[in-house]
């Protein structure tokens, strides 16, 4: 395939993975994981911006997909059930587990990589509390139902990449909700 | 006062957040910092690892009273009184509102500090899970009980460091922890 393959970006993903896992995220260059993958770095650098970028250029997007699946929940939505809504609409996104798992591995074996991930986690807590207040919710609910929805998607999260575990995300999600019902009557 | 002064931690704290207010955290050395005390660097570093600690020496202290106040409650309380109680605990620890809202301040300007703020944050919701599964509660609920009460902890925080909030910590607290109960149901 050629270097203007139109599956670049999925070569270099997974070429970025194999050698992350393999060698360390810290001791992976960029220009090694062009070669791995057949190509140039400048092809790279059309893609990510860094070697980071390839871990975390899905982020915004999912983050968009949550935000706007609180956005788009019934008039008559509860705020705790626009976040879930918004929660679930992450299950349809993340579809990869084996991909996810891998990721979250090498993310586990560096501290840099943890720090972005938890920035990613506030921002998108930000995100979905103003969501919530464009429809109406006021603070502190809109605040306190973001974390409390970030904090269940970060919990059904980590279960559905534990080894062993085969049910969906969606599902998963579902039972912490239910969860954290049961927990905080 | 001499440079031995039983107050040195608190004046090198005081000057330390002065500059910081003043001049920006980026702009200010340990040199000024000691200057402004009255002191030498000598002694800066004889109490605080780097200016980072200055704002964040607490930090263990809280993170301990909490969870021991986690271990400590009753062994009949639910998961999430005994989340409760230790995040009450820190009210009583946090008392200086002044200080909390200057310190949040340089904190809500400098981007590395915001991270190391939401390290803080993860880490105690971590050791709150830990003491909550020490005291025989098992995953997720421990986790996510420790990821509720986190958020509790964080969004009552904000509301007592909002200007024109004369509430105490503890109430806010509750109210919060009642909030969440209302909102999740």
């Amino acid at each position: 395939m050629g270097r203007w393959g139109p599956d670049a970006r999925g070569r270099l993903m997974r070429a970025a993975m194999e050698l992350y896992s393999e060698r360390g995220y810290e001791q992976t260059t960029v220009a090694e994981i062009a070669r791995r993958a057949g190509l140039t770095e400048r092809t790279f650098f059309r893609h990510f911006a860094d070697k980071r970028e390839v871990l975390f250029s899905g982020s915004a997007n999912l983050q968009e997909a949550m935000v706007s699946a609180v956005a788009n929940a019934p008039e008559s939505a509860a705020p705790i059930d626009a976040v879930a809504a918004g929660i679930e609409a992450a299950g349809g996104f993340l579809q990869d587990r084996d991909y996810s798992r891998r990721r979250q591995a090498i993310i586990a074996a560096n501290t840099v990589l943890q720090e972005r991930e938890l920035i990613k986690m506030a921002s998108l807590a930000s995100a979905i509390a103003r969501a919530l207040r464009k429809r109406g919710v006021s603070d502190p609910a809109a605040s306190l139902t973001a974390e409390a929805g970030t904090a269940v998607f970060r919990i059904a999260f980590e279960r559905w990449i534990d080894e062993g575990n085969e049910k969906d995300l969606r599902v998963l999600i579902r039972e912490s909700f239910e969860e954290l019902r049961s927990l905080v009557a």
